[in-house]
């Protein structure tokens, strides 16, 4: 089946990156809404009213089922996208909350994202409903997204970042730490140096695109359109190009203006 | 005369503050693209359609000049701004060229700002064509935003990401450097630590403000609607409040929001 993968901008990619790797080949439809990127910063109603209007363009697509890369889309609009798009919809929250449960042996959680996923509480919230004996600890890191973006990966300011931000999750003795914003993983060899080789890193990316092929398996779904993968933003400023080739670890083969209306 | 002061976000403030140093008690109505924010990462096409929106709201809101903050839109839309608006318009461009050759003696100038600003290369044009024998060095520094917006702006983490971008210009051996981004008065400290004494910093927040002052004397002006301040945003998410008050250095008295259509 063909998914659509949405995000507000470029860091869904390393959905892309997942669901290939799983399954190469698969074909699917991007949209980065990088004329209003980023949503972490955007009140609810705002990211809603996006929401809506994102499904709509992936039902006009002609997928047959909707990834939500975007943590902030996920954690406050997934019921929009699930009520405006008539496939199956996966966020990126569930499939991360499971994993970090599969995972944690103590039961003592971090979750690491931006400050609406964070304020959110949506990974916190449904952590704690799914077992009662889970210790949640959440931080906002708001520079690791320009750090990823600017390809700092490596050296020392992401590290002297990554000490600051992490330093209560290493004080709280977490023993497993969600990832909760798709620009992080490419910041996993600094967060694994800072956090230690004993705290497990549950990459949510990796872990929707596993999601995914269970979805498969239950509704293997139609052609979904003629098959021909599709990357698709609704402006085409700033380095998407160089920093999408980043993020996909290949350069896009072809890529399309929108305007979402 | 009242003063209208546009900025895509919360930067805009450090505009605010000169201008109330300098005048207090000056009436201005403030507006924040917030639900567009970050503008430096959008095409310019689209920068100069939402600068068509916001002179249209300052000629509604009745103030007698404009003083566009943003960096972005004066180095990419200034024209657009002139053309929608009745009155005076102020970018930050050209008052910071100005004071910069002012202040240079060796003619060797440093220009940092977002990767739109400095990829337009508004300033070094500018410099270049007003004086044969300067030249220009220009860095884009992305981090500095999060960080002045996180408010790391002591410590070793804002003084590492300086060192790293401002490297080129200590080789360079500049004697001036244009700040060329409203977010970047926050981190005077950390620039002036790592640039070293001999490297006088160019405030465009107030080489504006001061170029407001001028215009003032020429044409006083009306009084503006009803002498009122007015801060409004287009969208109120994220943290616009408490890094609000962080950038004017006192709280808002009151926060509207708009759409911008």
């Amino acid at each position: 089946m063909r998914w659509g993968v949405f995000d507000s901008g470029v860091g869904g990619l390393t959905v892309v990156r997942a669901l290939r790797r799983q399954r190469p080949g698969v074909p699917l439809v991007y949209l980065g809404d990088t004329a209003r990127v980023p949503y972490g910063i955007r009140s609810v109603d705002t990211v809603r009213g996006y929401a809506e209007q994102a499904a709509a363009f992936m039902r006009d697509a002609g997928v047959d089922g909707l990834i939500v890369a975007c943590n902030t889309a996920s954690a406050v609009a997934l019921d929009v996208f699930e009520r405006c798009f008539p496939g199956p919809v996966l966020g990126v929250v569930e499939p991360g909350v499971e994993a970090a449960l599969a995972a944690s042996r103590t039961r003592r959680i971090g979750v690491i994202g931006t400050p609406a996923t964070i304020r959110s509480d949506a990974y916190g919230r449904r952590l704690r409903s799914s077992r009662s004996d889970v210790s949640v600890h959440s931080v906002a890191c708001p520079l690791f997204v320009p750090l990823a973006e600017e390809g700092w990966i490596t050296g020392d300011v992401p590290v002297w970042v990554a000490r600051r931000y992490l330093k209560t999750l290493i004080e709280a003795e977490i023993d497993t730490l969600v990832l909760g914003c798709t620009h992080y993983p490419l910041l996993v060899p600094v967060i694994s140096e800072v956090m230690g080789d004993a705290v497990t890193l549950v990459d949510s990316a990796d872990a929707v695109a596993r999601a995914a092929a269970l979805v498969e398996e239950v509704s293997p779904g139609g052609a979904g359109g003629d098959g021909t993968d599709r990357f698709v933003v609704t402006d085409m400023g700033g380095a998407f190009v160089p920093v999408a080739a980043h993020f996909l670890g290949e350069s896009l083969s072809s890529l399309e203006t929108v305007d979402l209306v």
